[in-house]
């Protein structure tokens, strides 16, 4: 796996946990609205999506710091379609990274209402990067494409309307590739906006992020298989026992790992030609090999 | 009230109409996703606040068509909060404009998303504006401050941590200014960013969209008792059965007309200045007699 970049994860994860503590802390409180979005976006999530957008950055020549802004708001994005997807009407989850989920601790409205803000307030982040305009526009369209219905939200659309027939593989493909797909590869081109790199660049960073997100959500599709309660920290095949196809119920557990594989070495030739992709090799195997 | 633009607000009805209609029509269909947004998008509504973007810009000194992306933007962020607003969570409210609610047609589930979807567009759509990025960022700044936890969202959820005890006068008009004012103003402030317009524009703008949206929600309060159920298309006095706190609860129908007569004023006031005022001062009075 080369060299170990576990300290600069804990620096770039400890940046983003700063920006993201700073975010609501000035805004006067409305009823709990703020201390319902904190309670979700400071839960300790492993922040892989906003230290993406800041090494892509590095990867395309910026400074990591210019990018910080726009890390925040893929985070947050993040976060708003974990509260919305864990609702009743949903997947309705109770736990989330071991926590009670949202609305369970500040009920529906407060859970909706908590989403919507921390995904509108994605955008106000992508404002605040001091970079020219226009990439921030660039950053700005490139984040809405990714989370809304043609990206993410369409993605759990599919999902939702899934439910309680088998999908086949291609169907999981499409499915995946919106809703876990898009907000990986957008949080690399963002870090690539950021940068100002060239088309060639972010066109590479694509491909790497594409690799990236589905190998991931293969790998997420064998935890929930293979991972203890304790250990995920959410009910064990919770998504069987909504009858969703998973790639684990199209590949089994065997087809899974070699489609992981495949994957996470397509993704790291796609950055041949970048100076020093160190960190981003490093980081694809940490993923294919993630135990939770 | 002087000129009669009645025609002039139809034909801009009929621009930002034609705009909406576009926005998702070529896009792939994800489930039923794109066809809950749609029917919320596209149910008739007066689309006052896109309106108001355009003759704003026009006021400023722009051509209308440049603010239309913007226009259409604002009206995905009212039509998102209200299906959200509708939900069984929220308000439970069956009917809206006349027609079943989006959850009721499409579950609930979907109207979530559908709310999610259209609530990302609408800042997609502001990228579209062939403006100076700088402009398109000032926007995106404007709008994402309004409808987020500090403005619409916050209303909201005091609207909600507020159902079921009276709220006394001061409460009442801080909900209110973040629930429905906070949007309209900005409506009118992207109106003015559009048209590239002066910071002592943008102030007189505000303070104009701040008093015309204090009188509709006062207005709103009276039509909520005066109006008969078909009139107004929606459950008559639901916000009395649901034990909110209004306008009418703390002032009285008779207090609230005075009141509205004297916010129309002052917004009026706020536009001296502008060569041309003409349609603003129309909408105001319009706005301030409307009958549903």
């Amino acid at each position: 796996m080369g060299k170990d970049f576990t300290v600069l994860m804990a620096r770039n994860q400890a940046m983003v946990e700063d920006c993201l503590a700073r975010a609501f802390a000035s805004e006067p409180r409305h009823a709990d609205l703020q201390e319902a979005m904190e309670y979700s976006l400071l839960s300790g999530g492993k922040r892989i999506r906003p230290i993406l957008t800041l090494e892509t950055c590095r990867l395309c020549g910026g400074s990591i710091l210019e990018a910080l802004p726009f890390a925040c708001g893929v985070e947050m994005i993040h976060t708003y379609s974990l509260i919305h997807d864990d609702l009743p009407a949903m997947d309705d989850d109770k736990l989330r990274r071991g926590r009670p989920t949202n609305h369970i601790v500040y009920g529906e409205a407060a859970a909706i209402l908590a989403g919507d803000a921390l995904l509108t307030a994605a955008f106000e982040q992508l404002t605040k990067a001091e970079l020219p305009a226009g990439r921030i526009v660039q950053a700005v369209q490139c984040l809405s494409q990714a989370a809304g219905s043609a990206g993410m939200v369409g993605g759990q659309a599919l999902d939702m309307a899934g439910e309680g027939r088998a999908l086949d593989r291609e169907e999981l493909e499409l499915l995946q590739s919106l809703k876990t797909g898009a907000l990986i590869t957008a949080a690399a081109e963002l870090g690539c906006i950021a940068a100002g790199g060239t088309q060639e660049q972010r066109t590479q960073v694509r491909a790497y992020a594409q690799a990236l997100g589905r190998a991931f959500q293969v790998r997420d599709d064998m935890l929930d298989i293979i991972s203890s309660q304790e250990e995920l920290g959410k009910t064990v095949g919770s998504d069987r026992v909504n009858e969703k196809s998973t790639f684990v119920t199209a590949l089994g557990l065997d087809g899974c790992s070699a489609l992981v594989e495949k994957l996470t070495r397509q993704g790291i030739e796609a950055l041949n030609g970048f100076e020093d992709p160190a960190f981003h090799i490093w980081l694809a195997n940490l993923l294919a090999q993630r135990k939770k």
